[in-house]
């Protein structure tokens, strides 16, 4: 946790909030801050600043912003697409998407998607909530990512996305597909992009074939199989490196 | 799994193998294989291959390979030396080294190491193989890492690392770094790749100076503060990005 995460329901009058619960715990039992001590916060959906702990007696731990930092805005957007993976795979999804400054990520059922996988609790707020605040406290981000789901592929693919990511760059993870490097010219900037990453044992040919009618690029994450969370991870840190060069 | 790991131990005679663990457990119910229908299989430290069911009855599982292909060999080596990190994640730095054919593994512990997590049980074999193992079936790869831990950051710096990674190109993940592709000019090729990733908070100055020093160029992943398993991902996945170009 590298920032702790404030929400307005903590606020108590103007720049002091009170927590009391995993928040809580690891200022006490991580960072050990005493009184007097400051600590790194973000408040959900604003900016970042820095707060210092003026009670941390009983139950409760108050600390007060003394000051309020705005958040950097990201280089280019990023909107995910992802196949519905099992329960504990969702987990690490969405802590990688608000770790990584992702503004939205659209779960879409898949071929290879088990239909009970849409049952998961964990694709509904507020069971989805803390993954993405535990994503965004390590990553000190604190814009909340959009999570929709979408459980029919075709009627979303044909469409939604044409409407939602209208005028984006559009990527799929395949292995059929180009590297990025070949993908961008080193002057190419892609503002907004969109990546859609497939399920386990990946896209089944039709999806493919849909989303590329659709107007995605394949690309090649490189010589590997893997798991989805790591295939998440690698294709932002691939599009980051040939990406607004001059940005990170 | 994306393939079944077969050892030398698990031969019963000539290409016919014997397995009674997670394996014939996965065998059964995830792929519910049938007698006669294929798997594909791999031979630690040796060749892929495509293995007929013979007989499921009973406890074990025997298959037969009808068909051995040489595993590919990767375009250029990578090496890893990693900040000792929670037992957590030391599950998942093998998992994932294994599973993107990682060379070696080279454990360190760093000043930011929790000196209890040299202690984890995970460091040593048997108990990390589970991990490799994993990795490997799911990366379809057969090399088992070498991994080593290195209980001491300087003296492993200053004296071991000259040897072990003579002629090696040193990259070092901090953010201070420029980006891969501008420490690569197109045409490199790197050969063989060691890179250093920090533990979680980074490395201090001092270790910094010194991987310099030892002749590690810093680079930096992104605009993101990473989890080591992530960043070790990132690192793997741009340097595929940068490095022979042709082979992926």
């Amino acid at each position: 946790m590298n920032i702790i995460l404030l929400a307005d329901a903590d606020r108590t009058i103007n720049d002091t909030f009170t927590v009391s619960d995993y928040r809580a715990e690891h200022i006490r039992t991580v960072l050990q801050s005493k009184v007097g001590e400051t600590v790194e916060v973000g408040l959900l959906n604003g900016p970042l600043g820095t707060a210092t702990i003026e009670d941390l007696g009983g139950s409760h731990i108050r600390l007060t912003v003394t000051e309020w930092r705005e958040a950097s805005r990201p280089a280019y957007e990023v909107d995910i697409i992802c196949a519905v993976p099992r329960p504990k795979t969702v987990k690490k999804i969405l802590a990688i998407a608000a770790g990584m400054n992702v503004r939205s990520l659209h779960f879409v059922r898949a071929n290879r998607t088990d239909k009970s996988y849409l049952e998961s609790p964990l694709l509904k707020e507020p069971e989805r909530l803390p993954y993405l605040y535990d994503g965004l406290s390590q990553g000190k981000f604190t814009r909340l990512p959009v999570v929709e789901v979408h459980p029919l592929f075709r009627p979303f693919v044909e469409d939604e996305v044409p409407d939602i990511f209208a005028d984006r760059l559009k990527l799929v993870a395949d292995p059929s597909g180009e590297r990025l490097t070949t993908i961008f010219s080193p002057s190419h900037q892609p503002g907004e992009v969109v990546i859609a990453i497939g399920p386990e044992g990946g896209w089944v040919p039709f999806e493919l074939d849909l989303l590329v009618t659709t107007g995605f690029t394949p690309f090649q994450l490189g010589p590997w199989t893997l798991r989805v969370e790591n295939a998440l991870v690698a294709a932002l840190s691939q599009l980051a490196l040939v990406a607004a060069k001059e940005s990170i």
